[in-house]
């Protein structure tokens, strides 16, 4: 039955074995031998799929990548003054985030060593910039506070959002939570803390 | 003139060797050899001065963990409403992490496979608990928001200052960056990036 076993991979099922295989272990520390093991499948059979370990690592942060700048194309994204926008592409950040975690964890893992990796770079620093562009727009309308470094606070949105990869991990069925969480990022990074004075 | 050399290493000069080759290498992935050609000393002058990578681990967390720990037997971590204490911790955090930079990275780094690294986990949680607990009192007298969740507030919160090691570079003579820095965090977290209504 080793055919029917085969059959039962398809490009996307290995992808998600990949992505879990190397955000433990780290990109660089996996070969196709654990990609192999981890699979259950030999790494011809994985050869028949991709060209090799960098194939899945792209596929995997193109995934994440893809998730994130389509949110740029929403409704939400390009309607409205700037800083509702703002909120809009920080809201579904978090929601893209939390629902293609492993994906997004391996995305913000990525340090530069290959092509693939480079590439990755770049497109992040891109996003990035277009929420900087928005963050510079909405202080010019006046809404966000302008004694604050646009670079300094996009990071720092950032770092918050980001970290969530750290500790973040999905209940079944848990978009309430989802939804909340985004909620509670939007709220910290716009109004803050405090009460309202 | 090998003793002339071997005399130049103190334990604190090794311990700055050693953080740099963990932080590069990861704790798992450095060996002694590694820690060897990086000090330019050999190992069994390493264990002139230590048992082994575990105790350079120890030590190097430990100077993190002391710093941050030193904050709150600060006064002002101490005297206050809540609020000016909690801005405070989170100012001094974000000086402390950034006077510490590889200390902190490496424990943040952390994952929690020896027992130093478990007991390194649990101090940090300890410490993470403390500022909860401030949130908390904060939240008591009405000085932060009750709709927020406490544990969420506080990962976001340590999520955004932990970001910094990400990509926080010292500038020679510093400081007035470093302060800038940390007022930037302490406004984000408690006022938001939105004008006041």
């Amino acid at each position: 039955m080793t055919t029917a076993k085969r059959d039962t991979y398809t490009p996307e099922t290995l992808l998600s074995v990949a992505v879990r295989v190397f955000n433990e272990r780290g990109y660089d520390g996996t070969s196709m031998e654990h990609l192999s093991k981890a699979a259950g499948i030999s790494k011809s059979s994985i050869y028949h799929h991709v060209t090799g370990k960098e194939e899945l690592l792209r596929r995997a942060v193109s995934r994440a990548l893809d998730g994130l700048f389509a949110i740029l194309d929403e409704p939400g994204a390009g309607q409205g003054r700037a800083i509702e926008r703002v909120e809009y592409v920080t809201r579904r950040t978090v929601e893209v985030l939390t629902a293609e975690l492993p994906y997004v964890t391996l995305l913000l893992r990525v340090r530069g060593n290959t092509g693939t990796e480079r590439w990755a770079l770049d497109r992040r620093r891109e996003f990035d910039q277009k929420v900087a562009e928005l963050l510079k727009a909405a202080v010019a309308d006046g809404d966000l506070r302008a004694d604050v470094d646009i670079k300094l606070a996009t990071r720092l949105l950032f770092g918050m959002i980001n970290s969530l990869v750290e500790w973040y991990r999905p209940h079944p069925g848990g978009n309430a939570d989802r939804e909340q969480l985004a909620d509670t990022v939007v709220h910290l990074a716009f109004d803050g803390l405090r009460t309202v004075r």
